[in-house]
């Protein structure tokens, strides 16, 4: 059978498209949300689940991860078998939306707009896209989607990832050398990195201080790539303007948190993008039946580099 | 010679490109921003300078607009030459990135976390922009890069002018009852129609009420397009849930105007984009090379239709 394990409200909002998604692929494996860990072959897993002991599934094949992320499967001794991550277009395209979204309004200023009402007729005309160095930090399915809509909107772009990558239309950077080149050039940065041990904490104190002064960072990624005291000293300097954050190390970001309160940070509640259940039940089904037909599944995680 | 009519100011930030321009396409015809009116032969006219009365210019060959709006100087009777608007690359791309910027900060509905920092963590998704009606009303220049930007992104674009036109990856509209139609599909509806007797006050309190509930409308393009009246009642009444307006009959908008205070208009001081005096001294120096070649200009206007 396939296991669907998530939070139990989920399955409500997943039953209907998975199951109309394994029909157009022709699986009749039975799909439930709970069964005999004897009998499940494969799983479908949302990590803030309950499953956190993957011991008793030993006839398990595969686990398709529902969400982008897999920090929390990943470092899971227990889960031994291929895992996959979710790549789900409609979770792009949120994703696209919501850094081209933000970085047009740092762009453009808009705060000082959307928060006057004094009557005060203050005119700041922003340079055009192609006069703003965006830095997309991550070049994966999500950093180099948003880096290809942000260059076709004109913004000169610079990528920069672990290894080396080609885009067309962006310049890109590799390895640290190639971070600081890329954070020293960067009006607004953009982190759409993996959470691995290599990238815990990359923007540091030292990181922070390549910028550019005034520069403004949006993290819609994980919370734990920025050391937040470090980001808060130099919001508190004006070495960095102004960052928007989706995620945070603690989520919900406790009440009380000092970025609720600060001016220089805008607290958006992780909803950047999320896994759509319609577009992500295709990319699911489409993948189990690849593994069912003894084909490797697209986006196995590598475990030694953690994504 | 060639006459620059603009406010005074303008002539140190015009002068530099205009010479360059001018020299790149050869043309030798003294430019200055005073001269005996028998002796001019073209003028570059921004119409906020002091030039109001065209009948001195006897030897006036034609006038090149430095702005995109030409109402001002379509019904001066004194001006009979020939009249270009601008047409600027850089004009439009700084209202695309206007545009494409507050469609999307409706869309993502960003104001409530900008605004926010009462430590509430309340997640609100967006739908996709392929799920997001957006109208525009008006596919010249500016509408139709606007729609084309905003279509590539995947919102769903309906495009209304009045009379018809065919953009790819667009669904149009024209006349009266494509208006109607428009309208009645927009979730975000962005103004960009030039004020013409046609035009003017066209989102009366009917064609308000066209709009779906709750519909937001943004206008960079010219304030007596809206009747201010009934957009207030719209608002007041929720059926219009939002407007962000640059452009105002009265600029600057005046201190103590209704809409400053009102919690469901955004104020931008006509800032959504402006002549970009390089990008557009080369199209003046273009046109009006076509003109001394015995060409007739680019992007004349047709006074009976007012633009």
């Amino acid at each position: 059978m396939i296991l669907f394990s998530a939070k139990p409200e989920a399955w409500a909002e997943w039953e209907a498209p998975l199951r109309a998604a394994f029909a157009e692929e022709g699986i009749d494996v039975p799909l439930a949300p709970e069964g005999d860990p004897a009998e499940v072959e494969w799983i479908l897993y949302a990590p803030n689940g309950p499953l956190r002991d993957f011991s008793p599934y030993v006839n398990l094949k595969g686990v398709q991860n529902l969400w982008a992320g897999v920090e929390a499967a990943v470092g899971n001794e227990t889960l031994t078998a291929p895992l996959a991550r979710m790549v789900d277009p409609g979770m792009t395209e949120g994703m696209v939306e919501w850094v081209v979204g933000h970085v047009m309004r740092h762009h453009l200023g808009m705060d000082a707009d959307i928060c006057r009402n004094d009557g005060q007729w203050v005119r700041h005309v922003a340079p055009l896209a192609r006069e703003r160095r965006v830095t997309m930090l991550g070049l994966g399915e999500l950093g180099s989607a948003c880096a290809q809509a942000l260059a076709s909107l004109n913004f000169d772009v610079t990528g920069w990832s672990r290894t080396e990558k080609r885009i067309d239309g962006i310049a890109t950077e590799h390895e640290v050398a190639g971070l600081e080149r890329a954070l020293r050039g960067a009006e607004i940065v953009v982190l759409l990195l993996p959470l691995t041990e290599a990238t815990r904490d990359l923007m540091d104190a030292e990181r922070l201080g390549w910028l550019p002064r005034g520069a403004v960072i949006v993290n819609p990624g994980r919370g734990p790539l920025i050391d937040d005291d470090a980001l808060i000293a130099a919001l508190d300097s004006g070495q960095v303007a102004h960052a928007t954050l989706d995620v945070f190390r603690t989520e919900p970001l406790p009440e009380g948190h000092p970025f609720w309160a600060h001016p220089g940070v805008t607290v958006t509640p992780h909803i950047a993008s999320e896994t759509r259940p319609v577009t992500a039940s295709h990319v699911a089904a489409a993948n189990l039946a690849r593994a069912m037909r003894g084909e490797a599944m697209h986006h196995l995680v590598d475990r030694a580099r953690g994504y």
